[in-house]
């Protein structure tokens, strides 16, 4: 695939972002690296005369900016997403460097929409929000002063993001046999199953909604780090309904 | 020599830089990658309120930095300078990518104060500037879209410096929690789960073992990609135990 496609199956997604000038920074820097597809969850003030100013010759980037009500909304088709945070979460996605992420960013790239989620200037991504992403990425700043701005923030990401669109190595050769895989799973898949499963252990007894403990969390942990793929989806969705139905608890839903 | 010391004798300079904001955001870039010393040759406004808001935590570095009248004053006793420019010059110096030059800048600056040059938001820099420089350096940006914010052009090279000088692995930033992970599962904990997940999977009328097709096969790929850990197996075995005791399949094994 062609490096500029690649690019362009990129999401930037700006959960909650206070400030508009930070907004139109990042869609500047997106289109200086060839990306263009503006995800903004909640934004607090959008569309805005400072976004527009602070995007200088990328306007159209903001003008096409899609705005979503959550972040599952803006993750809808993604099959691979990297939340931006330093900090690091028990139960949270592997954390690397911006360059390795980048490379994985763009070899997931190949089968479908992919993400970089950014949080808000001031909290950064909440603990739900770094569990729906399959991978996090830090950028390596001074431990003293860690705080980059937002748009510089997007600029890293996707100048990494352009290097390994256009040096990435080409598809290993060598094996006669192609391996099995289905294509990855889409974001709003992997929820429908999660949820899925939640009704189903609440059906059993095993989950309890009023004392949820990190059950959940867990689980999450252990499905993003396989990446599941669609056909997988349909597994353990067929797994459960066979439960359900077993059980009787499906009939009623 | 420390990664930080070759880190804080790189200058960063601004030449005639029009805009204060963009002189705050160049200083808090530069804190971030643990970097220092800025120069401004002729700034149009400086010192001055936007710069020290976009700065945020990094005035520090605004108040330390040195105003001068002229490119040769701000790199007075550097050994090796860096002219940040997409143009080529035909009697300019070697145009590189940001990451070759970060290294080189690296190298030299174990010998003396090295800098990295940037021109004004609309000009860039002069001939006369580029030929005080012994390299140039062109960020790979969209060539249809090819203007970076100058505070974003300083962050990248500044990071790219950062992973230069610390040989690509800085240190990261952030807390330091350990990422929750139970000890890997052994293989017979594994199967064991395995063998749950096919008598219940037989038991609700999702697997036919007179015509097992692939499923099995399929599962296990799946679960070895996650490399289950021992609490996970209990998780699992948990939701498969309360499976079979709500459908009563269970009390008979």
């Amino acid at each position: 695939m062609k490096p500029e496609r690649l690019l362009s199956s990129i999401r930037v997604v700006l959960c909650r972002p206070s400030h508009p000038g930070n907004i139109g920074a990042a869609a500047r820097a997106m289109k200086t690296m060839g990306l263009g597809d503006l995800y903004l969850v909640a934004p607090k003030r959008f569309p805005d005369a400072e976004a527009d100013a602070r995007a200088a010759g990328a306007v159209d980037v903001l003008e096409r900016a899609v705005t979503a009500a959550s972040l599952d909304e803006a993750l809808a088709g993604c099959v691979f997403a990297v939340a931006m945070s330093a900090r690091k979460r028990d139960l949270g996605p592997p954390v690397g460097q911006p360059r390795e992420m980048a490379a994985k960013t763009l070899e997931a790239a190949r089968q479908g929409p992919v993400a970089l989620v950014f949080g808000n200037e001031t909290a950064g991504l909440s603990n739900d929000e770094v569990l729906r992403c399959q991978a996090a990425a830090a950028i390596p700043a001074d431990p003293s002063f860690s705080s980059l701005n937002l748009g510089a923030a997007v600029q890293l990401l996707c100048y990494e993001c352009r290097l390994a669109a256009f040096s990435g190595q080409p598809p290993q050769g060598g094996e006669e046999v192609t391996p099995f895989a289905s294509p990855l799973a889409a974001a709003d898949e992997v929820e429908g199953f999660f949820r899925h499963l939640e009704t189903v252990m609440t059906a059993t007894g095993f989950f309890n909604p009023a004392q949820p403990g990190r059950l959940l969390p867990k689980l999450r942990r252990l499905f993003n780090r396989a990446r599941l793929e669609k056909e997988e989806i349909n597994i353990l969705r067929g797994i459960l309904a066979a439960t359900e139905k077993s059980t009787g608890h499906g009939r009623r839903g």
